[in-house]
């Protein structure tokens, strides 16, 4: 079974947070959702989410993917906070996926992860990620796939998103069989 | 500051749960969940999300709509609890809006609410509305409206119809804003 990790703080965008978890779990992919502090999380628009775990306790299991929820200040927490960065760079190592979606990919450009690659984020982060990743192309696609790297747009993506999260964990034909349940 | 009630219990689809509540806020609509039972509802993926309130405590307020998200069992324990039923029939009386996606339009087709209007529903539910409601008009649009009742199918529709919402009390104007704010 294909294990996922998405960390999430305060701020965090909920439609963003909530489509990656449920759709990647009716793909039967074991999602850990990690707050950085507390037992739950209250989100940019006020809806407060309980975390199965803290991310310091988790943060050195296995993991096939991490996937970073957009939102702020979650976005930005993220990015500063030094278990987020270190997992990152682990699952990179490893060659393992990483995800990120609206302000969560400037996270991944802060990191240096992004270098080289294409990418895409929340249009007003444009600027940001090519400031700190010269190298990196952003583009205007809702979903941008590139080797290891899979970024997208904001709320409106987050599905489209989750679903080529699962395609790239189990393959199109379960991607497909999702989108048709969900009528997406 | 148009008032929104969202009832919902275990089983609730969270990503049209969710869509709803933060898209409706965006908006600046007051937006209420209220939970059937508890202060947290686990939903169909396993996400518990807390509640603003308890429907016992808000039921008798003033409000523009009643939106009744998806999921099992939430959608059959939303059609079967009494206070659901009494706020919906209470709103119908007031001329309000009335609004469900996914399994949930068929609780509003239990209450006759659905009668010769045009409705859509989850797949799976077209046989049960025609067969509760046969004046009603089963469509495949991913959105339905008629006159005071709006009407989705799933998840991967949760944010068009949240729009529809949006648009419904706030204008096109602010529906086609905050489209444009989420990427969608």
């Amino acid at each position: 079974m294909h294990k996922v990790l998405v960390p999430f703080t305060e701020g965090v965008e909920e439609i963003e947070f909530v489509a990656i978890v449920d759709i990647l779990r009716r793909a039967d992919i074991a999602v850990t959702t990690a707050s950085l502090k507390g037992q739950s999380v209250q989100g940019r628009s006020n809806i407060t989410i309980q975390a199965d775990a803290s991310l310091d306790d988790v943060m050195h299991d296995a993991w096939d993917m991490i996937v970073l929820p957009g939102g702020l200040p979650n976005a930005h927490l993220l990015r500063d906070d030094a278990n987020v960065k270190a997992v990152v760079e682990r699952l990179r190592a490893e060659r393992k996926s990483i995800a990120a979606i609206c302000a969560a990919p400037t996270a991944l450009a802060a990191y240096g992860i992004t270098a080289g690659m294409n990418v895409t984020a929340y249009p007003a982060c444009q600027a940001d990620m090519e400031a700190l990743q010269p190298s990196s192309v952003y583009m205007d696609d809702n979903v941008v796939e590139d080797d290891f790297l899979i970024t997208s747009r904001g709320a409106g993506t987050a599905v489209e998103f989750s679903l080529r999260l699962v395609a790239k964990l189990c393959g199109e034909t379960k991607a497909d069989e999702i989108r048709a349940s969900i009528i997406a």
